[in-house]
């Protein structure tokens, strides 16, 4: 039973995805709980709103079952997509389908044409404009949502049924698009990594030879310059010809997913090679501290090179899901070390920070500032997380996230278990049996037993995160020297069921600094440990002190302590800086301005916004040095 | 004959317009020069692009003169009427109307309905739609500046035939939302003003009382939230009730400009320390060094306080022409020299830099900063300016704006004479006449010779400008000693023609800090002279040295040169920055990178853009201090 993105036996792989119930999570670990968190709170939530907001009637709207207005985006239909498709991965974590999955495929069915084609947007009021807005109309970015829906049921929820609505829409883009058809592409890629995952499903290779092609036909100004300009849906320059990551955040992470998935199914090692370039060049001066992405909100783009404002970063959520995603396929196809790095950073971050502890209210976009005196009013940026939004991709794409996460955990062979992420629970890969304990990320100490093994040698293979300086490692209690080699400690032997590993991560506080070139964090610094980002809220704040003049002492200490949101609070002594003036400009002087010393604590990023609305941010400012 | 905002006799006034031909601009000043321009360029140039782009087009459909498709913005008719505008004050500098006047006033008569409505979108193909969507439809706000335009002919140039036409759509406005009416408001506010003008030059009452109705209505959320929350309409809270400037910031400009018009004429008090309120709100923290105001490209609106990010200003060009109407009214209704400040910063900052040096492309936004490796590629952040944009309120805006920009240099009374700006010209208000000669803002001596005055005691008060401190004034040569009182230095006699003044406002070069709450320039200095903001421009850099890494020594001197495209650029040495890492994140360290010394020259940041395309900033980080 596969998850997600699972590359085909003949597919360029220097890794390989471990079935979808290899790994059971503990929920008492932070990760397992999240799955059940999504599964228990979030997935029912997206199933109530799909009511409350209209999109399960709109498709009644296309079977003669409801006379209510068409509610919402027009790619509404999305949001249900995205929710069978977290249903289905939930399924085969606990093997129940519930009704609500199979009654809404049938819906779904129901409402598909003669010809294949579903879009309860377009199929009511809208026939006349079907196909001919290709660049905002998602026609097939929503395609490609119900082609991932129905993987999804094929391979984890034993639901076949909507693989024939998929496939019979898949069909319908063939002969319209396929060669021979018209010359097109969506203005919101996603349905190329659809049609990969409907080729490994199905061994259909027009799937996956339509996917090339509209990755072919993309980059020569085809969708015109719509808003935005051709970059923002990456129709400026071919894919293999371009050297940075442009645009629209998130169609830039789906897109370039889409690429990996053809690539590695086709060995073209250029087009490989593209995705990685790009790849690089957002990780280079284009993504956040939380690894999320696109710091403009006018275009959901990423900006210019450095361009990182705490306060006004867009990152979706959406974005930091693709580039998840994305990260995975290239760590699959590449088996970098510094792609699971990413995933570690946005798992705990990026992508945690979107969902409030009672999963039930989301952020769209995540920035890591918001100021005193903030204007929250509005859903484009609300001070707190909201429990839907006008345009909801992101509530559902969560759900579909954390329903499979577990998948991206390991990866594995016949000789070989990597682990890439820390997370307590049972993995089971063939004859390889692991327990695996630990409290990562709060603590720095994983222990792994093995639990059963095969009669050959075999390698356990175990990231050492680029954050660690310091990682130790012992095998039945003996201290196993040799530092890793490319991101692994990787120990080859013929374990035995009870043999012991331990890894210790040391994750001391530590402060983090910004290339000078980020003007908007100059002369700040972050506090982090391990793989997780802390930030300043005004409710650890004493009194009523002013938190815009907080600045922090880069001499002073930093200590770990317990808080009441999480295990470990970050404590250092802050400056509070006493302001002499009130002019928002005034000559350049030499003076400093007194400051009084004040201990707050600092508490993780995912955690922010769950109290009182009111002041965070990431980015602390550093008290002048002492002379 | 009156310039534009002229309150009435009976209006509360601490300071009186002069008539619009009392000054008249020596062209071989800046100001004087760049009204020149706009007559000879900018004007035309506007013009033409209402044929090119279709506005006159729209218009004549109306009038079932065209069949051409309806082309631009739904509020494009306002293009038309500001350039109406622009040629009516021009008009009144040089005693021409063109033909080109007489005939688009025809056009808009002959447009006009039956009962007064004129919109060109609204009457051809959206008939259904009048009046149905006021959050967005902009007509009152195309009626505002149909009402604009013909006050402007009837006051400057002697064309009161649009005023017919103004009339007619004014009391429709009155008939349809004054008393007894219906209770609306336009999303985008710009009638108010009109209004009030409109009973400036007609006396007819019930045009004031809809302006003064229309402020009372805003503020109860009659808007909805449309996209953007009702605060980007300002439509969230009572103007009497509010504190902080906030949303769509030429609505905010324009709104308040409005208010002190009603206060002023109704001496209603409330509302006048209202507008005083919020204008100090917006200058306290939500101004660019430049005068701009935005910071979101999004929602074109205010940020949060701080929020003032260099690269992302948005700091529209109709926002700055809006402030500094804002400031003209301010100014004329309490006297104060701090309204004065802002309108000359305005005038050499914020509002220079959106025009060419050839008066023929402009920016509607106006950053601070450009980053290495900017995407110009499309208008919403375009690396020069362009000739025109889809949404083109700003060129006409201009227009109208340089073409009456004389009438807002000083005031008088039949005891005094206000000099605010100072340009060189011919002043002459009653038997008051000066003879002004000055290379200002360039050089900081200003000569004034009386070349005719009354033979009683009269007082001439001259500007001392917040930034200078140190004004040295001489009357026939001898020294006057004093200070400035309330910004003015004022001497009162009975002056005789052939009596000389002249004031040195010393300018030396001067580095700005700003608050350490704007994060987005922690760590960073500006370069100012006089009332002029300087920055750096790539290609005063010497052969290909990195941009984003030259760094400000604030201990270094600062010296004037003269430049290709300014009498004064600012010279310093400053140091560039050697990275040794490319890590987008690092640990922080005390390290600090080598310098190595190198010298430029900081341009005017009006003339920025005005070479090859490439990096910009007003902002230059600071270097470390050499301990």
């Amino acid at each position: 039973m596969n998850g997600p993105a699972a590359p085909t036996p003949s597919a360029l792989a220097a890794l390989r995805p471990l079935p979808l119930t290899a790994v059971r999570l503990d929920p008492a670990g932070l990760l397992g709980g999240w799955q059940e968190r999504n599964a228990s709170a979030t997935l029912p939530h997206c199933i109530d709103q799909l009511t409350t907001y209209g999109n399960l009637a709109n498709l009644r709207r296309v079977t003669g079952d409801s006379d209510a207005a068409f509610a919402g985006m027009w790619f509404a239909d999305t949001d249900v997509y995205k929710t069978l498709e977290a249903i289905a991965w939930e399924a085969g974590r606990t093997g129940e389908t519930p009704e609500f999955f199979v009654d809404t495929a049938a819906l779904v069915e129901k409402a598909q044409d003669e010809d294949g084609y579903v879009n309860s947007y377009y199929q009511v009021d809208h026939r006349d404009e079907q196909w001919t807005d290709l660049g905002f109309s998602h026609e097939m970015y929503s395609a490609g949502h119900l082609i991932q829906a129905a993987v999804a049921a094929a391979r984890a929820a034993d639901a076949p049924q909507l693989v024939t609505v998929a496939r019979k829409f898949a069909d319908l883009l063939v002969r319209k698009f396929g060669p021979g058809g018209t010359d097109v592409i969506d203005g919101h890629p996603e349905v190329e990594t659809a049609l990969v995952e409907l080729y490994r499903l199905t061994g259909h290779r027009p799937y996956l030879d339509l996917a090339k092609r509209f990755l072919d036909l993309r980059g020569y100004g085809r969708l015109g310059q719509g808003r935005f300009g051709s970059r923002y849906w990456q129709d400026h320059q071919p894919l293999l010809e371009t050297d940075e990551a442009a645009g629209h955040a998130v169609r830039q992470m789906y897109l370039l997913a889409g690429a990996v998935d053809v690539a590695v199914e086709l060995h073209d090692a250029e087009l490989l090679a593209a995705a990685e370039r790009l790849w690089e060049s957002a990780l280079a001066s284009k993504t956040y501290l939380t690894g999320g992405q696109g710091s403009r909100h006018k275009d959901e783009g990423f900006g210019d090179p450095y361009e990182l404002s705490p306060d006004r970063a867009y990152a979706e959520t959406c974005a930091a899901i693709g580039s998840f995603q994305l990260a995975w396929r290239l760590l699959l196809a590449t088996g970098k070390a510094r792609y699971a790095d990413e995933m570690e950073r946005l798992l705990y971050n990026g992508i945690a920070g979107s969902t409030a502890v009672d999963g039930r209210s989301f952020f769209y976009s995540n920035p890591l500032q918001l100021r005193t005196g903030h204007d929250g009013s509005h859903e484009d940026t609300p001070s707190q997380r909201l429990t839907w939004y006008s345009c909801a991709c992101c509530p559902p794409n969560l759900a579909r996230f954390f329903a499979s996460v577990q998948n991206c955990v390991a990866t594995g062979s016949s000789s070989s278990l990597e682990l890439h992420l820390y997370a307590p629970g049972a993995y089971a890969a063939g004859a390889v049996k692991l327990d695996v304990r630990t409290a990562y990320p709060w603590d720095e100490r994983i222990d792994i037993r093995v639990t059963g093994a095969p009669d050959e040698q075999w390698t356990l293979a175990l990231r050492v995160p680029a954050w660690c300086q310091d990682a130790r490692l012992t095998v039945n209690g003996s201290v196993v020297r040799g530092g890793a080699e490319d991101g692994y400690l990787r120990i080859s032997r013929t374990w035995k069921a009870g043999d012991t590993v331990s890894l210790v991560l040391a994750m001391p506080a530590r402060t983090v600094a910004a290339h000078p070139r980020v003007d908007a964090v100059r002369g700040s610094a972050a506090l982090a440990r391990g793989p997780v980002v802390y930030c300043l809220e005004h409710s650890d704040l004493p009194g009523d002190l002013p938190f815009e003049d907080l600045e922090l002492d880069a001499a002073a200490p930093l200590s770990v302590v317990e808080h009441s949101l999480a295990p470990v609070a970050i404590l250092t002594t802050l400056r509070l800086r006493a302001e002499t003036s009130d002019a928002l400009y005034r000559p350049l002087t030499p003076d400093r301005p007194g400051t009084t010393a004040v201990t707050v604590p600092a508490i993780p990023y995912f955690l922010w916004a769950n109290r009182a609305p009111g002041p965070m941010r990431v980015w602390i400012p550093l008290a002048a040095r002492e002379e």
